[in-house]
């Protein structure tokens, strides 16, 4: 019999366990979520030097100096404060996300407002069942309790229904948020090519896919959910003590007291868990950096392995993982024993103490409480009294309960605030830099110059130009010809390639351009074609869609093989302008490539192309583009190196033939 | 007052609301794991192309399409299931992880252990005790009420250092474990030259790095958080089942009964729930790979953007873009609005059905128990029976919660196993594929040819041979000369480069090899240094440590100045071979680096030295490294093109004084 009365807090025990573990997931996730730009990062930074050194020839070094520096810098200054930045950031994207007051996202705003008021009273009637159950078996009524519990099933499925949409129209509001963002950030990105000026131009944000997909995800659903949780535990801690002080009023009860002591209570527990609170952010941080700083000695070796396998070096480079490995065990050491004491400390304040508190408050009103009678003597009233009070007693702790939970979930929303704060100050950022990138305002750290130095097989530049550089020069869209007058070849690092450049190509001209490597061949068509600024001088050329360029890469697009022909057009653009498929033949005849429409299945196959075709003949489908597109310029950069020669003679002859000037740059002798 | 009534059921609803939450963030983040990998693989698949690209010229589309292969494979074959295979696995991995009987790690399995069952026992004593303290409320004894109060909260402090203690060893456990792991991990990496063959020798491990990290993590913490998440449940079940058994049969009342109808319960609404749940596994395995493909369509405009740009091609990318972004939204709402109607029933059914089930098994013993006088007329004595039946109440209801929890987790930790058994394939993948790369065992899934075809600037290789390679050549150690018998240059691919190579160096000679890309010149070096298997034929080489090869790439290791000159010797193995300080600044000298020392800051200037020096100086760094080393034989792979040509003759004069017999690899005629 004694065994039995053991068993009350049991349970609660185990749901503070749960919940303490829910929330060092969330802790665990947040390291990964602090981890994951900063991998990214180290990835981007190896993947900045191939790309830059590929973008601009002559600023390697610079370059990846550039990048590193900010690498260092966002690892250690981690997410930004709630502060009033913060608050302005972020009223500027609410902007975007209810462009005007009746929008769909108003509308799921409203509705899940509605519903998390609707389960807090709900929940409230629920809890009186309960009590009424309770109250009916103590009271040995079968009856009563057959029909409560009826009537607590039936309220058990709008209270399943709304509780559960609740969790749907946070992640449906997350959604809406997210697509309202991406359409808006999709039309900057696609506008003015800030999409290559945001990765080649300016330094400011090292991976923009990061920015457009990750980043905004984790910005809208940490506003709804934000939102959601709220909202929820200030309205519990609004009704709780509401409801606690009537209910103390009610018996007579003096109210203010535990309410003083309660607030007392919660006050000294924030101000003691702060305290002795370790800098887990900057211990986590630390752990991060770490965790990074591994994955980029391991993704080194894989990169040098052939280096290290020649050199014979792995166990230096063992050696060294080692002492990654053990710096990072050892971090995730202290963090442990630092955590042990504090998740200690703190849950014997929040769970333990508050509950004594809570025993306290409840204890006083009843063993005070002149409400109710002691002294009866009719048997049955004794009874009821009896079962009356612990009826309150059940009450008052579960409301007490409940508020505690309502404070904590205040308390702890707090790391949510600031994690919001992190991806505001991200998602601002991401169109901040795409609003000035696109006004032609580029930004790069300045760069210490030890790292751009004498670089292998590529003309040293005469000359750099420190600082941020001014667009002087005129661009004038004329009809005909192409007149460069003292235009420089400056590269977005401020390297000077050539300072002074002057042509002129008429209408029917052909020009063949050649030279070393690094001379500024490719860098002239990216001012021809805008891609570059054009920094002095004076520029006059066709308007573009009169100039057609095919890049050294062959690129080929994500859809079918007429995509490929008519790329950049639409199909509906191809049958505005009046091309039938049949005509899409004769281009590929020119260029030798109609066998391939019946290899691969017709027009509409759709196929990674990129690997499907060969070198050669993405060659030959940039050169069929040009023909769909019959500009007046085309601009060639070595795009026929792997076509073979009589072919190649075939396709710059039928392009001479269609009218088109040919602008190509070549190490062939033979063109 | 009857406000005051209706509060019981509340915190419940608050309770499970969090704990459902927890859940879902726990399967938002289970999300994440899964797209995480994806997304890897579509880097690593961008990456491999490039590395191929280096590793075995004339492969390159070949290769790609092998890993496209299996990131679609893996895509959608998702994690393996829970079967004898998995047992099998996770048998050999326990192996490694506990390697002798008495181990560390053994220690703290025993000490969590312990801490679990204390843990349990703990709680039911602080359930008592919280029983008897609802009493002294109860019945209005305030002195009691403060001596079990205090009783309470000392108890808590071994309570909360527990409860700490048990999470704290939880994560000790999986670091340890981490740490075994990584350590055999790297032992087998480093052996044998293993980390270049799984990169470039082997198709199986697209991202070794993630493996030696991320799935070896993923994998401890798994095993270590599943330990303690079943060992608690499975216990609380037990307890709970015996003392609530007990409780009944000490009242007289009939224990089979309900008990039944708990199991029946619990039975039925598991099979309920697997009936009526959506294939949530299928649909977030579609949502990750359209987040892939969302993130792959964003980082190949991200990396094709100056040919985008020159196309002009943003219109099409941005309308693909928006595609991918559209379906996966879809996919997302369609999970959202799956998941609202599932998790309302899940809630119904565990939440409500199981407490109303509760309510019926605690109600019938007390309505229908003999142990419970009820026409007593003594006041006291009245009094005290319903306060006891008032408690019994609430201890068989706290019991049954707690006893629901348990099965709850129960029956949620089957997704935790299956996830285990995903790591444990990954793992016990990397370890199988170290182990037979050892071996010479390489595998590359077979590639339809469509994708080898012709390649820009590369001879294209005359023959290829599809299938798995015999090693059927023989090295041989000798002390002097290089001889090459009819040996074959065949890449990683199966391409045949040179079917049969011979020629002869001897000791004091010196070798030029000059030739187009493509041809085999470094590829001969691969085999030479052992990187590439001798197909067929017979070589004569001298030992590696007689033998010193300088790649291409000049490579610079993590370190100290000192460290670049030695490498791969250490600081100690310098210091046996007798070399002082000054040794080195000779070395410098007959390489023009001298004056390195002073600008960086001595020979213990750590920096990171791939950006601070210079191409030329890289590449010196790469001779003195030589001339420290003085093997009998150098191979230099274009190693001096940075170099001016005074410096370059000085520096091969040198080398020839030392008496090294040089290889090089050039496209310079001077030399």
């Amino acid at each position: 019999m004694s065994n039995i009365l053991d068993a009350a807090r049991r349970m609660k025990l185990d749901r503070t366990t749960a919940a303490k573990r829910a929330i060092f997931l969330a802790a665990a996730a947040y390291g990964v979520k602090t981890l994951y730009p900063i991998v990214c990062r180290q990835f981007a930074k190896r993947k900045e030097c191939r790309k830059t050194d590929r973008g601009s020839k002559g600023g390697e070094n610079g370059s990846t100096v550039i990048v590193k520096t900010e690498t260092d810098a966002l690892t250690y200054k981690t997410s930004p404060g709630v502060n009033a930045e913060f608050f302005k950031q972020i009223l500027e994207l609410i902007k975007i996300l209810f462009p005007k007051l009746v929008s769909k996202e108003l509308g799921l705003l409203s509705l899940h407002s509605v519903a998390l008021i609707s389960r807090t009273f709900l929940s409230i009637y629920v809890a009186g069942l309960d009590g009424k159950i309770v109250k009916t078996i103590v009271e040995k009524e079968p009856r009563s309790f057959i029909i409560q519990l009826m009537k607590w099933l039936l309220i058990a499925i709008p209270a399943t229904f709304v509780n559960s949409a609740i969790r749907y129209l946070e992640c449906k509001l997350a959604l809406a948020f997210r697509t309202r963002l991406v359409d808006h950030a999709y039309t900057t990105y696609f506008t003015d090519q800030t999409y290559y000026k945001v990765s080649n131009m300016d330094g400011r944000l090292t991976n923009p896919d990061q920015s457009l997909t990750e980043d905004v995800m984790m910005f809208s659903q940490s506003v709804a959910h934000l939102y959601s949780n709220l909202t929820k535990p200030i309205l519990d801690v609004m009704l709780t003590s509401y409801t606690l002080i009537q209910t103390a009023r009610s018996r007579g009860a003096n109210a203010s007291g535990p309410t003083l002591l309660a607030g007392l209570v919660v006050f000294c527990t924030a101000k003691v868990l702060r305290a002795c609170s370790p800098k887990f952010g900057k211990l986590v941080a630390e752990e991060a950096h770490r965790k990074g700083h591994l994955r980029y000695v391991h993704s080194r070796i894989i990169a040098n392995a052939e280096e290290i396998a020649f050199y014979r070096g792995h166990k230096v480079e063992m050696r060294q993982l080692q002492k990654c490995y053990r710096a990072l065990a050892k971090q995730m050491n202290l963090i442990l024993s630092k955590r042990l004491w504090y998740i200690m400390i703190e849950q014997f304040l929040m769970k333990y103490v508050w509950s004594g508190c809570g025993l306290v408050m409840v204890a006083v009103p009843i063993i005070t409480a002149t409400g109710f009678a002691d002294c009866e003597t009719a048997d049955g009233q004794t009874q009821v009294l009896v079962s009356e009070r612990t009826e309150a007693f059940t009450t008052a702790r579960n409301l007490l309960a409940s508020g505690a939970d309502a404070i904590e979930r205040i308390m702890s929303s707090y790391k949510e605030v600031t994690e919001l704060a992190g991806y505001t100050a991200r998602v601002h950022n991401m169109f901040l830099v795409f609003g000035e990138v696109q006004r032609g305002v580029y930004k790069r750290s300045s760069v210490s110059t030890t790292g751009t130095a004498e670089k292998k097989n590529v003309a040293r530049p005469e000359m750099h130009i420190e600082g941020p550089l001014e667009i002087k020069g005129r661009v004038i869209d004329v009809d005909n010809g192409i007149v460069c007058n003292s235009v420089p070849i400056i590269t977005p690092n401020g390297d000077i390639v050539v300072s002074s450049l002057n042509f002129k190509v008429e209408e029917g001209m052909h020009l063949l351009i050649t030279g070393p490597n690094g001379c500024g061949k490719s860098s002239l068509f990216r001012i021809l074609s805008g891609l570059w600024p054009v920094y002095g001088g004076l520029l006059h050329k066709p308007s573009p869609q009169h100039m057609f360029y095919i890049p050294q890469r062959p690129y080929m697009s994500i859809g079918t093989l007429r995509d490929q022909v008519i790329y950049p057009d639409s199909l509906e653009d191809m049958h505005n302008k009046g091309y039938r498929d049949k005509d899409l033949e004769v281009i590929l005849d020119i260029v030798n490539l109609n066998q391939i429409v019946t290899r691969e299945g017709g027009w509409d196959a759709e196929m990674d192309w990129k690997d499907v075709l060969s070198g050669g003949e993405k060659q030959r489908m940039g050169m069929a583009r040009m023909f769909y597109n019959r500009p007046k310029y085309a601009l060639l950069d070595e795009c026929t190196s792997a076509v073979s020669i009589d072919v190649e003679g075939k396709i710059f002859q039928a392009a001479k033939d269609a009218g088109i000037s040919l602008l190509s740059i070549t190490h062939r002798p033979s063109l």
